[in-house]
């Protein structure tokens, strides 16, 4: 599929790895290399905002979507279709991994994820067994082995949760403004802490593992809610289980994005952690960003989701304040600074796009 | 009344205004002068966390308990009495002016702040008009000046909600996780946008006006949701309106604190609206806040509220790291990164405050 012409996905039968190109723009930024365009996609550019979406969606939970391929499939498309970013991001959730494997997650419409019964002690533990991606989210490894094909050259963003943000989920038992008992667990037992890091860290591992294998070129690890907490707090309780997740899955060769919302103070210490590209939420001025972590990490973002919501002029003036910002470096891929809001104007975003293809400049 | 004794408080009929010393460790500090003791209050001490809050209180809005001086009054000064911390803060919401004037906004418990009818057009600034603080808020002054009269040589802080955080209540009708409403009116009907923040402007600084002409020996300017801002927002929507309000009340001389959370891109361009003090949340460490805003600008921090709840060890170990950080700075005041969480125990923030008044140094 080329993602610059709007229509119909071709049929293809030809082996899907091969046919993702190394030299997509998204790749070559990642990888801080020489490309001709500025790429661009949008978190949660799948579901909420767009009406193709919501006509074939229906109602129930997002986890029966994510269980169905084909579903999953077309909802990932359909930004790419419509808006022809330079990369697809999986539609699924951070929490697919853990309530694959029964620990009795959902993701409540409007809310966010809900947890049954959360995470209060050490027998909690047992709760957490390790993932098998075959046999726990085959739906997942179908639906990336399908969109690979249906994707052509245009690279598939795969994803997980990173520990401490589905700690938190686990933790709370659903979002929190102010994450007290995850931080009362951390400070007060670390060893359990530590060791329910360490169980998700190994299952966004192993579920990063088998998407790439499946033919995921990219992957993001979204640490959303760390910014909650103190540079040192990230350092001493958080940093070493996402190292555990970036640098396993290092093997691979694709480039690993990380990001989070509220994350200015702790950017440096999570591309420590193992990023080769950081993810810039919009508090943080994109040539800000630039200085605090050099000219050799590859950055992306950073356009407020809001300014989206205010209409085209809005949009396309600080779409373009972000490209001068970005200064044209090679290692700059425009995204937002956080998800697509549900009342977002679809046909505003595809203004973005086309600005950002026809002015941004590659030095 | 003496804050290191637990106990009644004094009766006195003097004239209140002169028993405040200037000299009072917590202004001295505000004012980055030698003193003999690290000063500390927490955001919040009053209320929520307090036994003898609950026993006092009632049911009801807390607007019905800022309405009755002899009330707030007694709540304002029992953790004065409880911690003896070095400030009072006056017991009321930064919804206070505005709620006094009419618009129709209610303070429900567990929520925040609720608009019935939110500032969505033009016509809605006539729903703001000027505050005559003796007409619209007595009640405010009658606390004041029983709790000046009450506290001796303890300082009480008045305070007000700076425009951008007020306006984002009235605008979205309670509280926000987007602020989409409160961006979108602000990016695509700038005129609307900034009468809006003048007039709260304006509303702000004849409060404060009224506090300190009551006895207020200190203020702080809350925008507590500035850091949902980018910085180059903050400077051209937000700024002025807090300029005005801290240039306007410069005049009284007393010390300026402006605050807010997630704001750590913010902290010059805060500083810069005119603060004397800068409250630093406690994603920012200490030392590093120093850095940023240079040897001339008091801080007041940094405590993460969530390090109270995980108990006395924890607390105090953070409390000495905070300590550490500030390093005998003559300008600092000990204080939480934002307010007192409700299930704190307030035996933990005893062993608190005996902490930072055992083991600061002042150099």
């Amino acid at each position: 599929m080329h993602p610059t012409t709007a229509g119909e996905v071709s049929e293809s039968t030809d082996s899907v790895i091969d046919m993702v190109s190394v030299d997509a723009p998204f790749l070559r930024a990642c990888r801080g290399e020489p490309h001709d365009r500025v790429p661009v996609w949008f978190m949660r550019q799948a579901g909420r905002s767009l009406p193709e979406y919501k006509a074939i969606r229906g109602t129930g939970s997002i986890i029966t979507a994510i269980r169905t391929p084909d579903l999953a499939t077309e909802i990932t498309l359909q930004p790419v279709r419509r808006y022809g970013t330079d990369a697809a991001i999986l539609y699924s959730d951070i929490v697919t991994p853990i309530e694959a494997i029964g620990f009795g997650v959902d993701v409540a419409p409007g809310i966010g994820p809900v947890v049954e019964k959360p995470f209060r002690s050490a027998s909690d533990l047992e709760r957490i067994r390790p993932l098998d991606p075959e046999a726990d989210t085959p739906y997942v490894l179908e639906t990336v082995r399908n969109l690979v094909r249906e994707l052509g050259d245009v690279p598939l963003i795969g994803f997980a949760g990173a520990p401490f943000t589905v700690a938190s989920y686990l933790v709370e038992g659903r979002p929190s403004r102010t994450y007290e008992n995850t931080k009362r667990l951390m400070y007060t037992d670390p060893e359990l802490w530590f060791a329910l890091l360490d169980r998700l860290a190994d299952l966004a591992l192993a579920s990063l593992h088998s998407q790439v294998a499946n033919g995921a070129s990219a992957v993001q690890l979204f640490d959303s809610w760390a910014g909650a907490l103190s540079p040192s707090d990230y350092v001493r309780y958080v940093q070493p289980a996402s190292q555990k997740v970036l640098e396993g899955i290092a093997s691979t060769g694709v480039p690993r994005i990380h990001f989070g919302v509220n994350t200015g103070e702790l950017l440096t210490h999570m591309r420590d952690a193992g990023a080769d590209v950081m993810g810039i939420d919009w508090r943080v001025d994109l040539d800000d960003a630039r200085k605090r972590l050099g000219d050799r990490t590859p950055l992306q973002g950073n356009l407020d989701p809001t300014a989206v919501l205010a209409g085209a002029d809005v949009a396309i003036e600080r779409t373009r304040d972000v490209l001068r910002r970005a200064d044209g470096h090679r290692g700059h891929i425009f995204n937002l600074g956080h998800g697509v809001l549900p009342d977002t104007d679809p046909e505003v975003l595809e203004q973005v796009v086309a600005v950002v293809h026809a002015e941004g400049k590659v030095r």
